[in-house]
């Protein structure tokens, strides 16, 4: 381990902050192209512009609840300056970026926020911050990027009457790299591109591209399973994790000591994927890999999502995966979904598989031959690298087309299960019809496109993309939508998520999920850690 | 998946039972060889013949403490003939096999044992046991093979009069094999030969072969996070554990819906490697593989540990790892203890490691042609199939070597760790030093042997054997060296087991893994699932 000073992230990946209404930032944002704008003339007969949307300034706020003694108990802790009530600030911290959340900012009523932002120096202050908000009865919501598309972070004041959000963005710190073992402990508040700058100093890598990638963070990514789009190469977060600083309103925990354990039960599972509810991560160590030495890129189409599924599959089981490894259906390669600079213009025909091939160049050479013979073999038809740099390159930009799409008055949501390969048609069937059903019998038929995007030997994950046209209360008219398709996803097998964890939106399915004994030892480790309830409440634990 | 009837191991791998005061079968016992009796006569000055061990039938037992309304309310559940007190049965139920284990089974005074033995028929059964047993305070300690080394099979009463054993032999079914996807759903209580017997017929393997294969069950290693030899090519067992069918006092747990998941924490990560102590895990999916097309063998020379290490290092975390993946130090090698046909011959030099690759011919081809070219650029040299041929051939044997040499008043352990690649050298010699400094300031110097025997992308195991001539109290002698050992495991930042689990021996050093706080949600999980402390008393949880 190199001894070393906390290393912070530069001016070059300045922590951006969201806009409060959409994802990301204005400079992302983009008008329709001619050719989607057509394309929604044609299929769901809408060509209005874009609504405005308010400015900021002017949406009207509860107002703060935080008493002037809590204000005193909380700055004594983190200072004045770390601590805000200003209602643009609130606004920015309300919640996170689902379409419902989205569609709910574009309502007119008042918006409801946490009564504080508080910015925690450290691990310590968090830990303090914990103790001191149990004892005076104030609810927490940890927030990293704000990036939570499942309610995660809604303002739930459970049964207190102040809820403050619990802002990371200061734990940013990248300390103990070790580059022979392959790790680092990366602080809960560092943003993907901030920890790949800091890593990339010391030539290394973590590899967690999840489309929220710009803006989410570390401690966000541990709390709630996140998994990127190498998962196939580099696994998904939650295979990263060596070890784990948590802060409780009970104490810290500090777990992971090896590689790997037979020490019992295995906590740092219980702490990664608890959505704060148990505790509020502060710092990550994190495996990570020489930044690569190249990357080959190589698009295969293939006849029918059930020949490409079963191609990945032979991939996959045969210890032959790419680093990035993903299969649209039909209907997604058909309007270009996977490639954001061509949505809606001349398709792909069949369907659009994606690899790359990350490492050494002996490893890489020899992962895509063996990878492409297989694939060859399974059916695909090679597309050369054009493809898959087109995919690269719009990876991260799908949440901002979702932006322009309801401006116009398109409802547009994404959703993700996953099973064995052996249900998965099945469920892919279920799912859609379900989708189609709840939608087309409100009168807004829907477009459902669906890709592979994460692999592994015994099955894979499914993400849906659901384009309709809204109707007048579009909150309703999905929640319809959203309820049917959860309903299918446990009926057919799969799990609730595979990578957008649980918030507030699939709670009513965790008790399918984990069973009735399951939910009770959650809650027995919730009553052990944070017996006053305050951890994000309303979130996770049914 | 395949619906079919439930199917049960033949006669070809009919299940032993152990003997009751050393390893495996009669039939694997063999006297020591010349070079071995050489050199035990050379290094300790030990020339003796082995001693007399007693008959099972001459054993003085503590009588049953079973009472008749426990005996009537037990066979209610199981039937008569699921139920006995019998000393021969209680003996092979008495404990596992550690040294401390063997040395206590061959003194002359009574022996302690379960008083009864059960066994249930399915998971409604255990299910019903548990509760009965809960209700009548009655301990139960869980049942495999037999083959814990950490204590976690002691007849623990706990605060209660009565500790019965529950085997689960009688769990032995293969259902649920779904080849398309690679899982199967294996009982508990199937022997390792037994599982692969069974899924062999579909053309499948577990790929799961530590060193207690032989008489160990799927329960076992899930409820101990088993490691196999073939662990850099299918993972540990927890790895290969998609599905688990858990029975507690409060009622059944069924976890795993999908291959991924984010529905919040993995609870299956709370069963695995709980010992018994949170509920009895009566049914295992598991990951499983077409039985390999080819295997090819290759054994490499490293002129000493620290060049073989950083070897399998690069291996590893380029991504080229073999199926078995290993690496003795020059003590080892010295000895030819990683081929047992050959202990005391004549040694390879330098440090010999073990590779094997399994798979597809292809995927064979590659993957060996890629690691080869790695190992040599970093300094191996290749000594052809023969040596890990006889690896393999003999690699359940050790423990028969070990009941040999207790035999001949010589002591002979195992002990095990893990850690970062960075720290791995350290930790090696500070528990070399740890236990050649205690047995040697008894008068006894020791033999210290150590292999990397698990290897990961950012760290690896170390298994260590120690030999060193008996005392009159052996296991006097052995505690301080094992107390001594695991005190400097974790004075170095290693795991206090990487795969032979807690039981009683490592919970004294439960609090330093997981620190207060993870001891306190274990207590929490526990009160929740065996309020009454039936389960497992004295064993992980501290």
């Amino acid at each position: 381990m190199v001894e070393m000073q906390p290393e912070k992230s530069g001016t070059a990946t300045a922590r951006p902050s969201m806009v409060w209404d959409a994802w990301g930032v204005p400079a992302g944002h983009q008008p329709l192209s001619a050719q989607i704008r057509g394309l929604l003339a044609q299929v769901f007969g809408i060509s209005g512009e874009p609504v405005a949307r308010r400015d900021e300034g002017d949406v009207p706020l509860r107002p703060t609840a935080l008493t002037a003694a809590d204000r005193a108990g909380l700055t004594a802790i983190v200072g004045d300056e770390h601590l805000t009530t200003a209602d643009v600030d609130r606004l920015r911290h309300a919640g996170g970026k689902s379409t419902p959340d989205l569609l709910r900012r574009r309502e007119d009523g008042p918006q409801d926020a946490p009564d504080a932002i508080v910015f925690p120096a450290d691990h310590a202050q968090v830990l303090a911050l914990l103790a001191y908000c149990a004892e005076h009865g104030v609810a927490v919501v940890p927030f990293g990027g704000g990036t939570s598309v499942v309610g995660g972070l809604d303002p739930v004041r459970g049964r207190f009457g102040t809820v403050i959000a619990l802002d990371l963005r200061r734990l940013d710190t990248l300390t103990d790299v070790d580059p022979v073992s392959g790790t680092a402990t990366l602080g809960a508040g560092l943003t993907g591109p901030q920890a790949e700058e800091l890593l990339g100093a010391h030539g290394l890598s973590l590899g967690h591209f999840p489309q929220s990638f710009e803006f989410a963070t570390i401690g966000g990514f541990a709390a709630t399973r996140s998994s990127g789009q190498a998962s196939a190469g580099y696994g998904r977060f939650d295979d990263m994790v060596e070890r784990l600083r948590i802060a409780t309103p009970q104490g810290a925990v500090d777990l992971g000591r090896a590689p790997a354990s037979a020490a019992g039960p295995d906590l740092r599972e219980l702490f990664v994927g608890s959505e704060g509810t148990l505790g509020i991560i502060t710092a990550v160590t994190v495996r990570v890999h020489p930044v690569p030495e190249t990357v080959a890129y190589q698009a295969w189409s293939f006849p029918d999502f059930a020949t490409g599924a079963a191609a990945l599959r032979a991939l996959v089981q045969t210890g032959a995966a790419p680093t990035v490894l993903r299969l649209s259906d039909e209907a997604e390669t058909g309007l270009n979904l996977a490639r954001s600079a061509d949505v809606g213009g001349e398709p792909i025909s069949g369907c659009l598989a994606i690899t790359t091939y990350e490492g050494t160049e002996a490893h890489v050479a020899a992962r895509a031959l063996e990878a492409s013979g297989l694939l060859a073999a399974a059916g695909g038809t090679a597309l050369g690298e054009a493809p898959a740099q087109q995919w690269e390159h719009g990876r991260f930009a799908a949440p901002y087309l979702r932006d322009a799409l309801l401006d116009v008055g398109v409802l547009c949501e994404t959703l993700e299960t996953a099973t064995t390969w052996a249900n998965l048609a099945n469920l892919k069937v279920k799912v859609t019809g379900a989708l189609t059903d709840a939608l087309g019998a409100q009168g807004t038929p829907a477009l459902v496109m669906c890709h592979i995007s994460h692999t592994y030997p015994t099955g894979a994950s499914l993400y849906f993309t659901v384009v309709a046209k809204q109707l007048d209360d579009p909150i309703a008219q999905w929640r319809v939508a959203k309820s049917a398709a959860g309903d299918a996803i446990v009926a057919a097998g799969g799990t609730i998520t595979h990578h957008h964890a649980v918030g507030a939106d699939h709670r009513p399915w965790m008790s399918a999920e984990i069973g009735d004994l399951g939910v009770r030892v959650l809650r027995a480790v919730k009553r052990e850690l944070d017996p006053a309830g305050i951890l994000n409440p309303g979130k996770l634990v049914p």
